[in-house]
Parts: C-alpha cells; structure tokens; sequence
C-alpha cells in the first residue's frame, strides 16, 4: 500500500522560532532513503504505509524529548497503480497550464 | 507517547454519499476500545501512538480494498502528562466560558 | 454556498496550556449564532462561505493580538442540498452501524 | 496580518483522476500574483490574510460549480514581522542541514 505523505508538527513549548526543530526533522527524513520534497509548509514524502508512518513516528518521538506538547498535522493519498506518483501528479498538472 | 489523533478519509471514487465508509470505519473505532468522540468533520481517538496508528491504519486499508483512491487527513496532540485528556481539554475550556 | 467547517488553531509561544485561549475563540464562536461542535481536537461550524470565514478570521485576529505566532488547521466541506447537513451526517452514519 | 497558507481541495464526485481541477486551481492562483510554491500535496500562497483568502475561495468557487460536493484542507502560519517568509523558512532549515 504505497502512499504519498505530508506532514508538519510543531512543538507548542518553545516559542516562535522552530528551524531548528524542523531541521532535525529534515535528518530523520534525508535518513530514511524515501524520496522527499521539502516545502515552507510542509514535507511529503513517498513509500509503504509502514515505512512512511516509521518516518512520521521516528520525528514525533525525537521531537517529543525535548518538548512537553506537540502537534502534528498529516495527509496522505494512496492511488491504486505504480508507485513515483510525487513526481508525476505535479508533472500532470503543469502539462495543463 | 499518548496521543489524541483526530482524522476523516475520503475515498476519491465513490460519488458524494459516503456514510456506508464511514460506518465501516467507526466499527473498527469501535472494536479497538479506545475512548473516541465521533462528529460531522472527524473522529478523535486517545491511545498510545502504535495503539491509535493500528487504528487509522485498519481503517484505511479496509477503504482501499474498494476503492482506488483515498485520501486522509490526520492531527495528533501529544501532552507530557497523565492520559484521559480527550475529556479533560473539553472540560478546561468550558470551566472559562 | 453552505459548508461545514472544522478548525483548530494554537499560538506556538504561549507555551502548552491554552484553554484561555481556545475559550475566547469559542465565545467568537457562540456570539456568531452559527450552529457549532465544540470537541477536544476542533470545533465545526456550519454556515455561510463568508460566514463561517468571517468566524475563522476573527478568532484568528483575536489569537494573534497578543501572540508573535499561530497556526491554523482547517478542513471544510461543501455539498451540494439542504442545509443542515451538521447533524445529518452523524444520523446518517448512526443509522449505519 | 500576512500569512502563509497551504490548501488542497478534492471533489468527491470526479473519480480518481483529478489533474484537471488541479490545474484549474493553479491558474487560479497564479492569475493573483502571489507568490506560491505548487507541489504533489497541496500548494504555499503569500499575502494578506484578505489576499490569499480570497484566492482559496475563488478556486472552492470554481471547483463547486461543477461538483457536487468538494473538501478543502488548509493550514495557515502567521508570525510577526517581515513577510517573505515562505522562502527563508525553507532557508533557515537548510542553513542547519
């Protein structure tokens, strides 16, 4: 069951600058090996269900030991057929523009 | 790492009734035992991470055995601290209103 | 255009206890008129387009008075019909299971 | 009170392929003049809270019109201080990489 991926979280304890956070985020995920797009808002990323909750989980946990309150917001999108949909939903789109 | 986790999932190639899914879904909810609260926009669980991810995934897979697309959206809130919150933030916010 | 909307918002430097704050956004809520769920994870609203935006907007310029930073997560959902769909989506699934 | 926001919108009624809405969205957003960043998951707009709302109601708007029923998923971030931010956040991390 292949899924694109996309979440953010934030720590609510520590105040309004979070790049660091984030940051640590962004390693977990480069780690992982899946493909990733990294975007102001938001990061997706594309794999099996487990492999891509393992990804989501490993950051909330990393997050969670240094914060005592953390909010995660995710979407995901499962299409039955071929996997490297990230690449070719974007690419469907702008041969429509 | 206790979470509440609230979410809804849509299948994309249904037609716009979608009440049979979503029964199907709260009955999974159901069996697992988790306190949950269920609304027009979204169920909310409380659980242990794998605990309520066990439960979002049962849910998911059961939809796309179905269907050929679907979509979810999901937010966690993790609070250091004892568990049954799911009641305990209704109750806080109204104690000021 | 009615729609159902679900929303939940959070200053990231208030630290983790925010029911004061999820209070004053409730009162905005309840001086609309608009019919409304209030639940841990989120509160929906049923109304109007420009209703129910103008709602978000004022709980959103109230939050970020006197707070540097604040996200917002919000789903809505429009179909076409009868109003009053709030309630009848949660009767119509109830009569499902 | 400058935002960024991040926004998806789905009929429910169109079946699996949905390129074309998107695409119909996407002209949309760039006939406004804000920045955005168009990605697989959803797309980043810049501007007023008064600006980029807009834009999402324009793009609900045109989607409902020949849709029956359509939902929406949107995250806003405000922070005090310079606008700009949908590029240096993404900077700010990437400097920590």
């Amino acid at each position: 069951m292949s899924v694109i991926l996309d979440f953010s979280m934030y720590p609510l304890d520590k105040g309004e600058s979070l790049s660091p956070y984030v940051a640590r985020s962004i390693k977990i995920i480069q780690e992982s090996g899946l493909p990733y797009e990294f975007r102001s808002m938001g990061t997706s990323i594309e794999g099996e269900w487990e492999q891509v909750m393992a990804v989501v989980k490993r950051c909330f946990e990393t997050m969670r030991q240094d914060c005592n309150r953390v909010v995660l917001s995710l979407k995901a999108d499962y299409r039955q057929g071929p996997t490297g949909r990230m690449q070719r939903k974007v690419e469907s789109v702008k041969e429509k523009l």
